[in-house]
């Protein structure tokens, strides 16, 4: 199959295949961090070849299996500059960014990959699409940052007893407008392709803020972001990203659906927006997102506490959330996480900050607003046991606050294992299920040879619970890949039989399929399928995927 | 058919078959209310029978369907005491509560009644009830409180082109326990059966509450809040009913699924619990909701204000809520509903309040809380135009807040025509709407040959936008049945066309069916037969109801 001549009119993804980020963003460990890992774990971090030297031409990719006819076909459609087989273009998007994606670029296997990426710009485009590869046999797999955990992206040519002929990537990246902005209600309609950035950008130039920052910021998609129910460090005040949606466009093979209505609430049946988020790609395309936005706040106020343990902590923020006292960040870091103080990264080893938990709070809004907020929230941490050690760790903390994957890639190349996982629960079970989380991760990796080092924060509240952020690192052990799915397997059993849900805001992908029957029961699973059948009759959108075809 | 003999076991429904509320609460017109609508719209109040008076023996009930031989298969599924045929339990299950309802009460044609009243207790009696049902061609009406005002409870027995042999009705009284009280997290599970008011007496006993006060309050309960998606009095406090529900039980057809996560958010895929808010009965019956709960409040603070306009009142409103000031409970009537003072009951036409839009509002909780979110308010309100009146006239409003409904039984018996109807759209939307929707009601009415009087509150608030809810009094003209169809039919087209919601908090019912297309897409509604494939096979949920089975 020859190459379709190289195309000027599909972009590149902006993150290495390899890596998070792009090799500018690549930060070698500091001194500090080699001599923990060694002194901690055993790792040897004086290692081979780093990742972000390692180029497309040094991997193999699977062989592209489309024909002349059915290539020409698809550029029909696109438009031949929007169609491309070319390795530089298949490789970024064959992977997402889950520490085994990562790991897997460093073994000499070969690795599944699209066969083309094509970059549709209409929801015509995209409808006739897939109504193509429904007729012959083609799985698609819609991209936008290519961020994910979870192996939301990998190219799986089989699923449910089903082959595909070949698998293709539906970059959205080409829908990339801000349209109908209204801002006396507070709504903006976004392209699905847009990133974080690029959306807040465009936005503010009517003076409005979205205000979803979730880790993957820098990089991933307004159309991401709804499918897979992200939830961003600014949640506290502005609500998860599921909060923000208001309505979608979805392009499914069997027709374009527009999920919302006129008006901010409805008792007109089921809400079908809660159908399309958390599809993650596997009933359709979104293509479009009409969002809850609201002016760029006049003023942020910081302030960080400490307290003395983290069961106190947790009481403190549970006081503050019930009440209702308004911040728009507040995060509570464990006694290991805050002595570590992993988030700035080189200064893994020296505490810059006073011993305790760390509890980082942010108030924005209008300055009377941003004012009431703090005075109310300050005052009732105070009398939960707090202690104020100013603005600094706060703003420290913000600077650096999309830093930390960037730093695993270096861990990777040490030989060290680094991965994140996530969870919620209610208030009253945070003791257990942090607990049982913990001993499984610790016993899996003890067991596979070395200890861990394992921290923990709470990160998004609701009324009656919150989130559990856990960052694993310990030494890489024998085949790590295999390392670590043993170690994801122990803990994500061992959190579904403690009260805890599969995922908080990673979404579900590959890796948390295995585990929706016991999240949300045989009944639930067998009416997803009804749902994924009667959008998506062949099952060729996003295989693998959330949950199988029936 | 012989009738069983006299069933112990199934509980009356409190509110008179042919009434909103009990005989007793029945309020006769105040004399000004009589001037009023005799002056205004020439109606002479001084009509025959009221329908307090009329009994069910009077009533002409649709003769029962059931054959001996399925009675006492259906009494051996719940017991012999927990099965009637009695004409006095067929008739309050009959139908709801809307104006139609209620006139159609008022008629001597023969009224469709389900054939018998079957009351389980546990999901297992219920799943064999439906199986059985599926098996034999019986259609299934949940009940609950019997407060729907969308022609929820009509007993259909033909749907979608397919004849049922008998309608039972399924009644959930017997579901009334409160369970797994979580007060650290605010969670509590309680009977889909029970009553509002039940509920919270039983939540009181934790110093916990609920919070949710819909007009239906005395009557309405848990389960039917749940599938009917509705909205209270303190959602700007509190939330709407969808947003306190953490978990339902649904028993369908097919199969018991619980919806809801171990959590209190979660990334696992679509949100299931969103398919059955809203469904009405339609897929399954909801025998329990676990809801979020919080510490019964402190302190109640109250202030009233006045605005100039409608447009002042909503644009500070808007400026409240986008600001997060946080109060309980905001509402805002226009000029004609203040001057109007329906809610006063009979003293319609004398006004204590002074002139302009009334603005109500309350702050709950501990009292620092309160008494920030009362200073924020209020401030951020008379900077938009406020004029403080005080609490009087907000403490007057709770006191008679669920006393509406049952002054339109005495409208109605007065030959006035007296209903609702309710929208939301965004606040930008506002004036395009509110002027739609009266000019629609208004013509149609006038056309009838009578002036209408045309009340408007804003009582629910979004970031977004807000609910408009609307109260219309006329002089009922030939057969008021048709007057009002083709009075709604014209509104609600008018609405569709202009930006606003079938229904904010009433729900579809088969009032609403007819416009859900226009609502949600052709897409939207075949996805919801496809789920109610899935779980009705046979389609004996509610046949009529929200939408027709595929």
């Amino acid at each position: 199959m020859s190459n379709v001549s190289a195309a000027t009119g599909v972009p590149m993804p902006p993150m290495k295949f390899n890596l998070w980020g792009t090799v500018d963003e690549s930060k070698p460990l500091g001194s500090s961090t080699r001599k923990l890992l060694t002194k901690l774990m055993g790792v040897n971090t004086d290692t081979g070849v780093a990742a972000k030297d390692v180029e497309v031409s040094q991997i193999r990719l699977s062989p592209v299996r489309l024909s002349d006819e059915q290539l020409a076909e698809l550029a029909a459609i696109v438009g031949t500059d929007h169609l491309t087989t070319d390795d530089a273009q298949r490789a970024p998007r064959a992977r997402g960014k889950s520490s085994l994606d990562l790991l897997e670029w460093r073994t000499d296997a070969e690795i599944s990959a699209p066969d083309a990426v094509v970059a549709p710009s209409t929801d015509a485009e995209v409808l006739t699409l897939l109504q193509y590869c429904t007729a012959h046999n083609i799985a698609v797999v819609p991209f936008g940052g290519g961020t994910s955990v979870v192996a939301g992206l990998t190219p799986f040519a089989e699923d449910a007893g089903h082959s595909f002929d070949a698998v293709i990537s539906l970059d959205l990246a080409r829908f990339d407008t801000l349209t109908d902005v209204d801002p006396v209600s507070g709504l903006a309609t976004f392209g699905a392709g847009l990133s974080g950035p690029a959306a807040e950008l465009k936005l503010a130039e009517h003076g409005l803020q979205i205000g979803h920052y979730p880790q993957s910021f820098p990089y991933a998609t307004i159309g991401g972001y709804a499918v897979t129910r992200s939830s961003g460090q600014n949640s506290a005040g502005y609500g998860r990203f599921d909060d923000m949606v208001r309505e979608m466009t979805l392009v499914t093979p069997v027709g374009i659906i527009t999920v919302g209505h006129a008006s901010p609430a409805s008792a007109a049946g089921p809400d079908l927006r809660e159908l399309v988020k958390g599809s993650e790609g596997a009933f359709g395309v979104v293509t479009a997102v009409r969002l809850r936005v609201h002016p760029v706040p006049q003023v942020k106020r910081y302030e960080a506490f400490t307290f003395p343990d983290f069961a106190t902590g947790v009481a403190a923020v549970r006081a503050v959330t019930q009440t209702g006292t308004g911040p728009t960040v507040i995060r509570l870091s464990d006694e290991i996480e805050s002595s570590v103080n992993l988030s700035s990264g080189d200064k893994a080893g020296e505490t810059s900050a006073p011993p305790g938990c760390m509890c980082i709070t942010m108030y924005e809004g209008t300055p009377e607003h941003a004012a009431s907020r703090h005075k109310e929230t300050r005052e009732l941490l105070l009398v939960h046991g707090a202690t104020s050690v100013g603005e600094d760790p706060a703003r420290h903390w913000e600077q650096g606050r999309f830093n930390a994957p960037v730093l695993r890639d270096s861990l990777l190349d040490a030989g060290a294992l680094c991965e994140t996982l996530e969870t919620a629960t209610d208030w009253a079970n945070v003791p257990r299920l942090k607990k049982a989380v913990g001993e499984a991760l610790a016993a899996s990796l003890n067991a596979s040879g070395t200890m861990a080092l394992i921290m923990c924060h709470v990160s998004h509240v609701y009324a009656e619970g919150c989130s559990l952020y856990f960052t694993v690192v310990a030494a890489q052990q024998g085949d790590p890949v295999a390392q670590w799915r043993k170690a994801k397997t122990a803990v994500t059993t061992a959190l579904t039989l403690n009260g805890g849900t599969v995922t908080h805001h990673h979404a579900v992908g590959n890796d948390h399929r295995p585990f929706m029957e016991a999240e949300i029961g045989e009944l639930g699973v067998s009416v997803l399928q009804a749902v994924k059948k009667h959008f998506d009759p062949a099952g060729i959108m996003n295989p693998g995927t959330l949950i199988g075809a029936s």
